[in-house]
């Protein structure tokens, strides 16, 4: 289980980021999302890319959300070594490419949470903070990104449930 | 493309493969193959597939039989990182697991040829002989595949074009 909130980043934000967590990557992410060929993820709230970085090549697959307040939802991560034959796999099954969802994300740790800083091609930039729990631990674990929420100087009120594959559809269409 | 013809052992088979061909590897393969959400594998002659051995694991889709003769088709070859990890990513995609294929494979070389002398769990000893081609070069791979056939003693006619899933399925039903 993935427990997450997101908001719109605010000037300054990364200087406090820093102040209170510890940097470990930057990178370029690529991904690919696909839709199912016979239930459409947007109305399952479901989710499987294909994602690009320089740490390697990785299929993901995020269920429904599970919660009205944050963006926590099951996560399936499977590495994989070759990224356009992982396309092929999944066209080949019916999967439809949907969009590329491109950003620059620097992560960083605060204990066991993450705090991402992403600049979303098309999209701005925004802070996600996250901490992988089980489903007993999941109240401690909300409890926990919302501190850290705050400590950011964020107001749980506005945080983004919406992916940025969400927010990238709304803004096309 | 992967171009192959596979045919029921004969006692001795063996011993003709190893004065033709290189030994390369045995390995237990443990395959789970799945169905998919909306449309019948077993209709559209397609196959998806997990598998785990002592060289790795790897989800493995192969299109429909593309010939009369042999059981060539398109394959696409997934590395991957974790069996159960990716069982659950297909469950939760819809996809149905059928059934087990166990069996203990015996690798041998022949310049570009594979031949692979196979003891299935629930089905007995099969030998398939194999060559990887593209699209143009399908001609001239399936006549060496026939070439290697006839020197291990086999006839084409003889030639199985089942999957050992559909067989097994097939005792089972």
């Amino acid at each position: 289980m993935e427990v997450e909130i997101k908001f719109k980043a605010y000037d300054g934000v990364e200087d406090r980021i820093k102040e209170i967590a510890e940097f470990v990557i930057e990178k370029l992410e690529e991904d690919l999302y696909f839709n199912h060929p016979c239930r459409d993820f947007k109305k399952t709230d479901e989710a499987l890319r294909v994602r690009k970085d320089k740490e390697g090549i990785k299929i993901t697959y995020k269920g429904a959300k599970v919660d009205r307040e944050t963006k926590s939802r099951e996560e399936i991560k499977l590495k994989i070594d070759d990224f356009d034959k992982a396309i092929e796999l999944f066209e080949r099954l019916g999967f439809k490419p949907v969009r590329k969802v491109v950003k620059f994300r620097k992560i960083y740790r605060m204990g066991d949470a993450i705090i991402c800083y992403d600049e979303v091609e098309g999209l701005g930039s925004f802070v996600e903070v996250e901490v992988e729990s089980d489903v007993k631990d999941f109240d401690a674990a909300k409890q926990k990104v919302f501190e850290i929420a705050k400590q950011l100087g964020f107001d749980i009120k506005n945080s983004i449930r919406k992916s940025y594959l969400e927010l990238l559809e709304e803004n096309a269409s």
